[in-house]
């Protein structure tokens, strides 16, 4: 297809595309005439995770760039390739080497990953940009005060666990290996919302019905 | 106690205090001379709060005045308020009226809230910034063609209230209504980081699990 049709059907205005090509999150397509490319369904493929990542995700191009380059390496299994698409998605604060609170957090962190059977997050998990943030997290809990026993912790765990066998369920309905990763990705970016939003009218509904007057 | 103590037991530099107390995030303590004030248990509970808001959740000082004064309105009844503090929370992008696919999207969110019997968040939520948000998330998937069928919400939704009850279970152990309401925008503010970092990990073990050469 042409560049007007790929925008047509993608929705996403010419200026973007030929924007998106600039900076190279989505490859060439094939030259046709001296200013002409003919595009495949590859680069819709392409197109629709590009966005989630920079308009729902809101990721800065440069991050965008390296999520896609994990995605495609193709040198990587499949496993791998996932993994390191997703270690490469903003996440929130490194943990604070130089707060006590931190060396704590991450005994606790290792000893419920432990308690999970979670081996291969225990084993690679160190360098990986979620353990920082769990441990970020639970180190700030314990700093300020708040509960953050292990027992609620395992909760939330258990309960991201079901939320992933689901997702990768999802993920295993596309044909390729390329389709896959890229929609493991796009998933993960275009589900945190989804889910956050409904803990948050979860926690409403919840609190009306102890505390609700009607 | 003095101001060092209060800085002391919580952590935060003297000055960050001041700063907190000039920008009326703090309230003022009880001056005691010209250049001192006595600070309360209050006053080092509110502090943790505000380090939550401001330092792991990064809101902008704006709106954590916003959310602390929905947390502090006592014209409102206990779920009221801490239902307005939620609210004042940051969030997602708003739905893009103009996108047919919203109009499509909040059909399906109001049908799921029916079927979750969601009652509360079907009368009260159209004006809820999380209920845009959820829309706003489900019109994305949409519109970039990735699944967004109603199981795989229900799936989320279910877990999410599971969640919601052990978050309430976990507020309930505190005494007043003031505490409960200050720990339960905390809470909200510091276990979503958890959530989002296990179900990245979890989402590796479980590839890891199913892909791996190990």
């Amino acid at each position: 297809m042409r560049l007007a049709e790929l925008s047509e059907r993608s929705g996403v205005p010419t200026a973007t595309i030929k924007y998106y090509l600039r900076e190279r999150l989505l490859p060439p397509g094939t030259r046709v005439t001296a200013t002409q490319s003919e595009y495949g369904e590859e680069h819709l493929r392409r197109l629709r995770l590009v966005r989630a990542l920079i308009q729902v995700g809101r990721m800065p191009v440069a991050t965008a760039r390296e999520v896609l380059a994990a995605t495609d390496d193709e040198t990587l299994d499949q496993n791998t390739r996932l993994g390191a698409a997703v270690w490469a998605l903003p996440h929130g604060p490194e943990p604070d080497e130089d707060d006590p609170a931190t060396a704590a957090a991450r005994r606790q962190v290792d000893a419920l990953l432990e308690r999970l059977e979670w081996h291969h997050c225990r084993r690679y998990g160190a360098t990986s940009p979620a353990y920082g943030m769990l441990i970020a997290a639970v180190a700030s809990l314990a700093r300020l005060g708040y509960p953050h026993e292990t027992d609620h912790l395992l909760l939330h765990a258990r309960l991201a666990s079901e939320l992933s066998v689901a997702d990768l369920d999802l993920v295993e309905t596309y044909e390729t290996p390329s389709e896959r990763i890229e929609a493991a990705v796009a998933l993960t970016v275009l589900y945190e919302p989804v889910f956050q939003s409904l803990r948050r009218l979860a926690q409403t509904e919840e609190s009306n019905r102890r505390y609700g007057r009607e």
